[in-house]
């Protein structure tokens, strides 16, 4: 087999063989199949797809490209949440801690934030202490005795997606829905989850922008894991304004310690309740709960008795954070006391919210990263007092920008103001948080 | 400017401006853009397309990537003929000694055979001592001494194209048209021409099997090389067969002699048809001649009276090459006397022949290239005696294999064998050798 015929025949709108699709990857794995011809490749499916066969051998083979963590000795279900992405989006800090204090074990594989979108290990490296590197044995040692495990994707799992993703973000291949399924599942099902559920974010500041392009993806997402032996549902959630109140990391984390603690703002609200719809979900696909209402209540109860908040502590001792932050976190948790109002220009309402560009101003002056190996300021961030739909005074705040250099702060205020759209009439539709659930 | 949003634009259709395909081709031919960020984009075009001006753009880039020839102190038209390959096609060493002497100037940049084609420089190799690899100097010298002059392409001629047909090849995105247009054009325009005739094949022996395709490529050749600056035409050519009657290096050295000698054998003609179509469209387009009828009176004379013949001779005398070839091909040029029979398994008519599968069959004995570091054996060919229509009797000779090697001179004829089917009836239609004359 060469791969220019593997190439060849995917140009050509052809479905690839499991054993070509297996060739590939493994020629991938080991640097045996070149660079140029791999991205190649990645330019053919992106452009004529893959059919549900090819899309099974592609996310199977890459799952085989490496371990797979066994938790089978664990004797309980393991579960866990996948997100595409988006500004404020800090469920993932909450969801574990709730599912967990239900009995389901929470082995949860994260990423790191790039471009407008934050990510979860950034967060979390904001707890001071707080290891995200962890090896399979602590991983597996921390989930067994909290309940829940939160890492990065090791060099043992997957290793094939880690060369193909680095060679699709050069290569303007990223949004290929078969790339993107293949990525996410593989990396799951080398986690030993035995349910999912996938929140996919559509909206303006998500990675799919078009409802249509994000039902496609969700649909492709769940036939896949389920085909690959996790039972996997998706919801389809809005993406265009910030999720809850903060954005940037101990900003973020901050909410989800005061979520839990019953003590968080109006405006984080959101927050909480997409968390606990997702939860709910998984509890379902675990046979926790046999309806989600049932779920709910019992997460209601976990979150009320502060079982969850205990089992974020525990988490949090655990992988080597100071467990303090949940008692106090405006102490323990670094935050800066510089911030920048922004404010509304005219009176009306908020009739739209440029969400990434909302990330972008965030992420340029050090909460996020704009290049791969920037390093992340924790401290920097921006709270959303409002959302769309409110009414809004001229010179009221719509939000605060919280960053110690303050020339960098009034660029990021000034472009977080542009972001808002007021008019003189609220908008027509209220905004679902949830549009959408996709079981198949 | 960066790599992957120029990708991304082409990946989604849309059209490339000037400055964006300039920053690609510079950054391929600087090394700065990366292999596989180059590949990405060429799968992009290949499969998204390029329009008219993105397609002129691209070969201007691609031309302006190294340096162009300058023969404008030659005080003649400088016109050359281009052939997109097939099996047997041996044009170019007939034309370019009779439209040389009819006063126009010949800058002749050819190519090496690689897989089932052969390739001019190959073919001029086989004269002892003759040189293809020429400084620009010497090639000047030759073409003003001469009147024509056959070299290779040099690293300085569109380096762009050098870098960019050995990635193409890798990932099966040689057949692209816009990339096959400005690689060729771009070749073409470095060398200074005036004007230019392309002789686009089609069929089973042709890189283009279908005639839709060929017609299409032959459009945008000649749309583009006139934007160029080339006074440009396209001829469509049957390649359904051997074109005359030698394949193989000397052996189709030694047919172009005899032919200017006039004294080839019948099989062979239609080498010479097809050379002095293709010259009289030079002629015209070289304004030396203000029809083609008058161009082909002028080329019978420069035939009948030696003079083409004696402008090839002087030619090899010049690039190095022993130029008693001409007088005695038989003595002077390697030639064997091993020779085994393809004999007709069958009494009937030939109704088609496999043409790729002769080029693979004597390329795979020595004759040609079937990896790109292989070395050529001049001696090594086949004499088709036989033409698609013609009546055969079982046992009766189709052709004859050339190789000192008789295993392999073996196994070279059962290829052939199998390469030529025998019907009761001769085929429905007459092949035309030219097809079609395309204007623009």
């Amino acid at each position: 087999m060469r791969p220019q015929d593997v190439i060849r025949k995917k140009r050509d709108g052809q479905s690839l063989s499991r054993d070509e699709i297996d060739f590939f990857v493994a020629g991938v794995t080991s640097g045996r199949i070149a660079d140029y011809q791999v991205s190649a490749l990645l330019m053919a499916i992106y452009l004529n797809g893959m059919d549900a066969a090819e899309q099974q051998a592609l996310t199977e083979a890459m799952l085989n490209s490496g371990n797979i963590l066994d938790f089978s000795d664990i004797p309980k279900p393991k579960a866990d949440k996948h997100s595409t992405g988006g500004v404020g989006d800090k469920t993932s800090i909450i969801i574990a801690p709730l599912v967990a204090a239900c009995g389901v074990g929470v082995p949860m594989i994260s990423g790191r934030g790039l471009g407008h979108t934050g990510g979860t290990l950034d967060k979390l490296e904001s707890i001071p202490g707080y290891r995200v590197s962890l090896s399979a044995a602590e991983f597996k040692q921390v989930l067994e005795r909290v309940g829940y495990a939160m890492a990065g994707q090791t060099a043992e799992l997957a290793p094939a997606d880690k060369k193909m993703y680095a060679l699709r973000d050069a290569t303007a291949t990223v949004e290929a829905i078969p790339l993107i399924v293949a990525s996410i599942i593989s990396k799951k099902a080398a986690a030993g989850l035995d349910a999912m559920i996938i929140d996919v974010k559509v909206g303006n500041g998500a990675f799919m922008r078009e409802e249509s392009r994000a039902t496609e993806l969700a649909h492709a997402l769940v036939s896949t894991g389920n085909s690959c032996g996790i039972k996997t549902r998706a919801l389809l959630t809005d993406m265009n304004q910030p999720l809850g109140r903060a954005v940037g990391n101990s900003l973020e984390v901050e909410e989800c310690i005061r979520l839990l603690r019953g003590e968080a703002a109006e405006a984080a609200q959101p927050v909480l309740d997409l968390s606990l719809e997702l939860s709910a979900h998984m509890l379902w696909l675990a046979n926790v709960d046999q309806t989600t209402e049932a779920a709910h209540e019992r997460l209601r109860g976990v979150l009320d008795s502060g079982k969850a908040l205990e089992c974020l502590q525990r988490n949090i001792e655990a992988q080597g954070g100071d467990p303090r932050v949940c008692d106090d976190p405006a102490t323990f948790l670094p935050l800066v006391s510089e911030t920048i109002k922004v404010e509304s220009p005219r009176s009306g309402f908020i009739t739209r919210v440029d969400t990434t560009e909302i990330g972008h101003a965030i992420a340029a002056i050090g909460g996020g990263r704009v290049r791969i190996e920037d390093t992340i300021d924790p401290t920097v961030g921006f709270t959303s007092e409002l959302k769309i739909g409110d009414r809004v005074k001229a010179g009221e705040t719509i939000g605060v920008v919280y960053c110690a250099d303050s020339a960098a702060a009034q660029e990021a205020a000034r472009r977080i103001q542009v972001a808002y759209d007021v008019g003189d009439e609220p908008p027509a539709e209220d905004l679902q948080l949830v549009k959408e659930v996709i079981n198949e």
